[in-house]
């Protein structure tokens, strides 16, 4: 693979625009939808045909490439050592299926474990969020993204998963009370565009390394702080209670979180 | 006023989006922002100008228009006879400060008691919803909109405010449980719309006559339910636990409010 990041990152964005093509196309069609673990687990023919699509694209760039895909169409993987894709063909297959809208597709590449470059492309909006330490910058289309403002807890809203609201998961209802408001949009990726562009300041959820691969690049590259609920770094090899947050609010969840633990 | 209410619709229209591109000026210059019954309920100086523009317009359209406006420059109402505008000039106002978006402009009229027009204007994404009995369809801008999808609970996606599921009023976590999963965004008017498009099936919320008017006209046009919690009609001139929601999932969900009763 070329080691020129500008060239890489065109190249992705050409392959994500082809495969949002195709998707948009396959979406008039009939959709195939089937159970993963559960009714609310849902995954889709077109989800796979755009991950095997996107895969072989990736291969093509970059033939020694270990993929990391959703659907398991890439390579079981055992560390983070070379150049790591992690690649997931529609974040929110949910909303895919229910509303046609508001769902992403992402790509992360990683180098011995470090963020390099990431990708969210909105499909339905059409705009294609992609940047990170490799180029230097983070882009909407063609806008570059400056960082969002450094909010505390208080002065912005948090975006979650309902279940962990529903069970107050490591105080999620005190989070949310302490909070501006809770929203809910359904993709790990809408909701990390939403905190990119300061809307949100925060986003908790049970996150696979495909859900968190693509946003904590370029979060982390515009000051926003990606860890475990804890505040330790995530596992991407594995599932993660993950805490996306700006550096204030970080720092008011993990007290909130402290501050249990010492009762 | 006119009774030719296709050229009310029209007057309506173009008074909102003359509105819409005041409050999109108003936007780019300093925003007062005061606390209404508490730090989660907020009133900007732009809801308030807004509110005084709409009334201006309404009350040149119709002289001797009732009109109730969030911000109390209507009227003070004691019962729907006559004409009656209802107005809310910024719904969403947390979404509109903290995100500069997912705010809607509402206006709903009703005559002696009955919907008659409805209009819900998504400001950022300049799609304004309008129609009802009155003119015989929903459009959203110069497209008709179809009736959504009759589905149940299970099949579908649900929209909820926050403290609702925290603190599981009206068996909201059975609710969302039973449904595909739940979905929050902030604003009534943004609900709505989603429901109107079919993205949900439904939106269960405390809310006020305004946050509802514009909706329950176009809602009730396309054949979706909107009730009380316990399947009761709404008073327009008090508060309500509103359940919006398809004709099944109506049923779905006040069968599981019975269900309790009967434990």
């Amino acid at each position: 693979m070329s080691e020129d990041w500008q060239q890489v990152a065109r190249d992705v964005s050409a392959l994500l625009r082809e495969g949002r093509r195709q998707v948009i196309a396959k979406m008039a069609g009939p959709m195939t939808v089937d159970e993963k673990t559960g009714r609310k687990d849902l995954v889709t023919n077109i989800d796979k045909s755009n991950e095997q699509f996107l895969i072989a694209g990736i291969r093509n760039m970059d033939p020694t490439a270990k993929v990391l895909g959703e659907e398991g169409f890439g390579d079981k993987l055992t560390s983070l050592d070379g150049r790591v894709w992690i690649v997931d063909p529609i974040d929110g297959t949910m909303n895919f299926v229910k509303q046609h809208d508001n769902f992403a597709m992402m790509i992360g590449i990683y180098q011995d474990g470090e963020g390099q470059l990431g990708f969210i492309y909105d499909v339905m909006n059409d705009v294609l969020y992609a940047g990170g330490p490799a180029v230097g910058g983070v882009w909407a289309n063609d806008q570059q993204i400056s960082a969002p403002a450094n909010l505390a807890l208080s002065e912005g809203l948090i975006g979650a998963s309902a279940p962990l609201v529903v069970h107050d998961t490591a105080h999620m209802q005190k989070i949310v009370h302490d909070s501006a408001g809770m929203r809910i949009y359904g993709s790990a990726g809408i909701e990390m565009i939403n905190v990119l562009l300061g809307k949100t300041l925060g986003y908790i959820s049970y996150l696979k390394p495909w859900d968190i691969a693509a946003g904590q690049v370029m979060l982390n590259f515009l000051g926003v702080r990606v860890s475990t609920i804890d505040g330790q770094p995530l596992n991407m090899l594995s599932s993660n209670l993950v805490l996306v947050a700006t550096e204030k609010a970080q720092r008011d969840i993990l007290q909130i979180e402290e501050d249990d633990v010492s009762l």
